[in-house]
């Protein structure tokens, strides 16, 4: 079987780096979980029951259908999103389904500790399950900077210094300098997005054209990453939404970036055809630039900004994210040495600045004097780490490629298993008859003489 | 590559006519926003904490999780559905998405306008959301009868009319005639289909036949509508019962609905297998007819209907809706020069009928009285519009396919890339060698006489 | 068309089979309903205003999001989990489909019965409609054990018989034993699961090794099967929670269980690869084992099982269950001779039973008392009833293939009618003038003499 035997590479064979990071990791979730996390008053029987409560007051009824949202976003939205490649589905959903569950357990306690501990305890309830889910998505939009280059462990190790970096800024910028932030245009978009830029330019590859055939989509592939970008675009107002306060601010959040968003459908429409040569759309705008209007509304969706600000919001982050797609990712590959898989930096890096620059000018300048560039450095240094050449991450000529950390039977083979064995006997056939054809001619020449 | 070229024509080349298309569109919905609307008392800080509510008071809390399942019906569902056609699966979810976009801003502007101004002002939170969406639903529906047949532009056009007909048409079966239609039978089903099959008759295609090889599904096509089938199948009780009344009415409508597609399920299932001239079921009815029971329920739904006359109205509807796919489209086509792609006249336009014949016989008689045929010749006169040769529109041997308005990169080139060149490499190297091995043979079979 | 036509087997002709069994049991179904169901006192509009409620009292607000979640995973998370078979996809979610919805009628009735009738009346709103859900889920697992080998009239046999015992079963665990199960580990998994390794026994083929080639996924089929995946995890915590009291409980368990499977993730991924014989990742494993943890938290999650424990119970589930794939299912197969096409036993049986012992231990064993083996004999009664040869069960050379049951138009012909046409044409002119040049040439050969 041609392709699916790849290009084998012990470096790659992930037998023993694999489960031992799993379990070392997860073994110490338990232990600190075990030391550090207690039920907060709404999910400990004893302490709700102690206290006078209707039993619809329970932040659950607010929260809960917002979560599960949420959830799907981070699942499905984003693991499904990166399925645009021809070969890195299994990939794709799959790591994204490690890393996320290892994040979220992560970000349990590092955002616990940083927010605030009770009497040395981590409270856990709806809104700390949320908030996990947030700090999963940065690493998740981190993840699709470096999409196809890298193996599970480096992403595992990724995953846990990220989820550390975010708790500390979103601790400076949410409890320091009072920002508010509640869909995540800084802490979570813009983040995740510079944290992963930086990533893949320190795992930067020359050599990267090498699997260069496989760096693109199919027809199938495309249809499965609409479904991660519908998810995204329709949960959207429920993520802004989901931690921003019980009554008018939740539900004007969720219509504020439905409005965003819908106007962002449209100038990314408008823009894709504009910018093709023949007119024709091009379905990497579609997936990604049309969610633009979300984060652009991350900060400013649960203030006043009315439907007709979100709609001139929305409208300019598509417009600025398709011309990101078309004319800026090039540059960054070629000039900056990036190499952004899934375009990043114009779904989420810039309209997430945009977002803050609506939301908070004033935070978002604050936010350089006070990091200087230590966050920076921080990060760069984490990039080392993970170039070490201990994870197994795959060759140039490797890269986006499932069957070198996956069982992948080819589909090809198996499923027209009648006609291809019938071709396959034919072609044969044919040649050996053609060459048989041709020594006997050729014999006979010599005979003939 | 043979296939991506497709069959060029200057004529749908979307490069200017799409963008400013849409950058008006967008450009007036964002000007009438700013001047028009403004938050409701539920989503306007101020007006909010005004009064004297809790919390949970909030509307947000009672309709929010519907709202998000309705969303999800109108972009994964409807989208999905209609990717059936084997070579039209980028158009069918990317124009739903497009013209889903476009719709439900106008819908909010032109249902505000009709549903009553306040001090000159248009209100939104969740229930203009949830309108908007149904309203957009109703645009969709009409879009399946034209699909593969209309340029993007075409579409738009048709959305910007077909919200502004919807409006008035629900302003007069509602405010006018005091019906009660929460799951719109009438308002959205009826309506969106007698809608797109006016359009259908209008855009008569006399030579459809020449694209007559693409109208046709192929397995993996088959298991993407299915992802649209079931969440149009799973959320209907959440469409009937969005807008219904607090409490024990949105429950019931719920219910109601649940029972009338689990009867209308096994109906679809017993009348497919008893169509078949050979007893295999049909991927078209499954999908197709057994969401007919949720439109059947949707006006009756919140009344009480009882499990019971749920399940005889979602029973009857199954089968009327197969039978309607197989014996009633064929005649449409021939007969009556409508053309319609996606069946509507069968999953929403009988079992609309029957459902607004279920739940309110005297407004249904009623309505005749009233419109007319002004509302038919309206209709008429759109579609003469979207006639004009000026959108666009699919050649009638180009109709059904992405490529003449997406860059498709195609499958069976880029899946494979090894075993494609190999055989090709082969293929003609077979083909070389066999042809020179005869003209080998021609040439000493000359010599040797 | 030389796969679609397959092995045609009058035997498995469902023109009149599955028709005659539908109406039948449809009307049964609506007979009973009339008869015997009416509104609880939230969805009847007279009790509901009769007593002095609030709106937001309605046991719809408390529960309508949860059982949404639950019905995706009923129709789309079971569905396309089965989707992994290359040949069987329209089967999987088509089946899945049909027996879900007699399943959760006939549930309604069965389980009304049980929990008690109010005046001879069978009450139903959104808990009714959780817990049919909850006795369709056991269905489909059982459906999982059997998959690919069963006509659907079998299974709609097997849905009547097994959605009766499970009632019976419920009975006894919760109102008889007093046992606590809101998230079903015993009632809906361990249940569903040994009911279906029953099912599968008494139907055991010898020659199954005929469609061997059949019984295996291919890239797309793996990736539609990560859909049903990924949505059975992320509502799993909405699953174990739709039932549980208002308030603390149904918080406490849905964070439980968002623990569980997090954990349960990780020691997947690291079984998986530790497991493989190179160290790659099996999407068998990640499809079902990553699910074990939602399973084993069934019964405990509501408890004060604390993060901690939930974790713990998670991880091991999650070992269990892919050590249960690699060496369990091969000996069950040859020993036991249970064909588990899904490996439901390593999903549900196995952490199921875990579950039970977790939460309850004494309940667990009090069981095996009070039921004998009175259970056992009657499923497998069930079993001898599901291999009459009325059902029209495919031959053991077509199972798992849709094309018995289904239109199947075959993608390798119509996806790419260009290319393939050209092949054809080619490949054969090379296949004849090769011969033709043989032929020649023998000629030749003969005259030259």
């Amino acid at each position: 079987n041609i392709i699916a035997r790849g290009r084998e590479d012990t470096n790659t064979n992930m037998r023993l780096k694999l489960p031992i990071t799993c379990f070392i990791l997860e073994i110490i979730l338990i232990i600190l979980f075990g030391v550090l996390v207690e039920y907060d008053k709404e999910t400990d029987a004893r302490k709700w029951h102690h206290s006078n409560h209707s039993e619809y007051d329970n932040d659950f009824y607010y929260r809960y259908p917002s979560f599960q949202d949420v959830h799907v976003m981070i699942f499905i939205g984003f693991g499904f999103l990166m399925t645009f490649l021809q070969r890195y589905g299994f990939s794709s959903v799959g790591f994204n389904f490690l890393i996320a569950a290892l994040a979220l357990q992560w970000a349990t306690l590092m955002q616990g500790f940083f927010h605030g501990m009770h009497g040395g305890k981590i409270h856990v309830g709806v809104e700390s399950m949320i908030n996990a889910d947030f700090c999963t998505g940065s690493v998740l939009i981190s993840f699709g900077a470096v999409l196809g280059k890298t193996s599970p462990v480096q992403l595992l190790v990724m995953a846990v210094f990220e989820v550390t970096l975010f708790a500390v800024n979103e601790f400076i910028l949410l409890s320091l300098l009072g920002t508010k932030d509640a869909g995540g245009s800084m802490t979570i978009h813009t983040f995740g997005a510079y944290f992963g830029l930086m990533v893949a330019r320190v795992l930067y590859r020359p050599n990267l054209h090498k699997s260069k055939h496989k760096n693109s989509s199919v027809y199938h592939s495309d249809m499965f990453a609409m479904i991660g970008t519908l998810y995204l675009w329709m949960f959207w107002p429920s993520f802004n939404s989901a931690i921003t306060a019980h009554g008018d601010d939740q539900h004007r959040t969720a219509l504020n970036t439905y409005y965003s968003l819908a106007a962002c459908t449209l100038s990314t429409y408008a823009m894709s055809a504009l910018t093709a040569h023949d007119g024709k759309l091009d379905m990497v705008h579609i997936q990604n630039a049309a969610l633009a209007g979300g984060v652009a509304a991350g900060t400013a969706g649960e203030m006043m900004l009315t439907p007709f600000g979100s709609m001139i919001v929305g409208f300019l982050a598509g417009i600025i994210s398709v011309l990101g797609y078309k004319y800026l990712s090039p540059i960054l590959e070629s000039k900056l040495k990036i190499q952004d898989t899934c375009g990043v930096h114009n779904l989420h890096g810039m309209p997430g600045v945009m977002g803050a620059i609506v939301g908070a000018v004033t935070a978002s300048l604050a936010t350089k004097e006070i990091y200087g560039d230590g966050l920076i450095q921080i990060i760069f240094c984490l990039g080392f780490i993970m170039k070490l050449p201990i994870y197994g991450a795959p060759s140039d000529a490797s890269c986006f490629e499932d069957s070198i950390y996956w069982e992948v039977i080819e589909s090809v083979i198996n499923w027209y298993p009648v006609l291809s064995i019938e071709m396959t006997v034919h072609k044969y056939n044919y040649g050996i008859s053609c060459k048989k054809t041709e020594f006997f001619l050729f014999v006979w020449f010599l005979i003939s003489f």
